[in-house]
């Protein structure tokens, strides 16, 4: 069952920047930043309990964020729904035609159980949903 | 101050298929639609407290989101921030050098006040900054 929004992501061109801005700008709490390797992508948490701002940004300048940044910009990249029970979630939705970006969950940030679903199975968002883990 | 998440906003260009997406498959609580009329908009809430997911749609087929789907198709429109003083917040972020869409804040949905950061200024990213109604 979907529980939570868990957070929504922002792919940035210049995190250091980026995170100065939420920090000082708009007064938000800097939780610390993750490389998250499997996902080539390095990212920085703004938590705004129990949601989050997630940014998002190219770790070593490749991966999936390079692609995005470079052929849509900077901008909001994905939200992500938490979820308790992971794999009935998308047992249903794939149950009901949804397309996902792997066949299975897989280690993400704060070593959670994530996986995305297709922007084409969801009105051109790209959704993820993830179930936190034990350490989270 | 930002005090929260607001909510994030999703364009789509099928609001009743969208409402059912989120109800049946997602299973979200489907709080109710609100017809914005000055910012020509079809609104839809499901609230995931203390956040929402708004689904925004053209009022009468025309206005800034038949813009917005017209230009980049469906997908994430914008995140807002819930503020405790937006007068303030504002005037923080304009002596920064933040554009906004407007002056000063306008009434949006559900009876709040609310102002747009120009994407330009932030990363690419559509800000609202909200401030409850009294019948919030």
């Amino acid at each position: 069952m979907i529980t939570a929004l868990d957070h929504i992501a922002i792919a940035v061109p210049d995190l250091e920047k980026s995170i100065k801005r939420f920090m000082d700008d708009f007064g938000l709490t800097f939780e610390g930043r993750e490389d998250v390797a499997a996902a080539k992508t390095s990212t920085a948490f703004f938590p705004l309990p129990p949601t989050s701002i997630e940014l998002v940004h190219p770790l070593n300048g490749e991966g999936p964020i390079a692609g995005f940044l470079e052929k849509k910009g900077a901008g909001l990249h994905h939200l992500c729904f938490r979820s308790d029970d992971i794999e009935a979630d998308v047992a249903r939705l794939k149950a009901k035609g949804y397309q996902f970006l792997s066949e299975a969950p897989s280690l993400g940030a704060h070593n959670s159980k994530v996986i995305f679903i297709h922007p084409k199975s969801c009105d051109g968002v790209l959704i993820e949903i993830n179930q936190p883990g034990d350490e989270h």
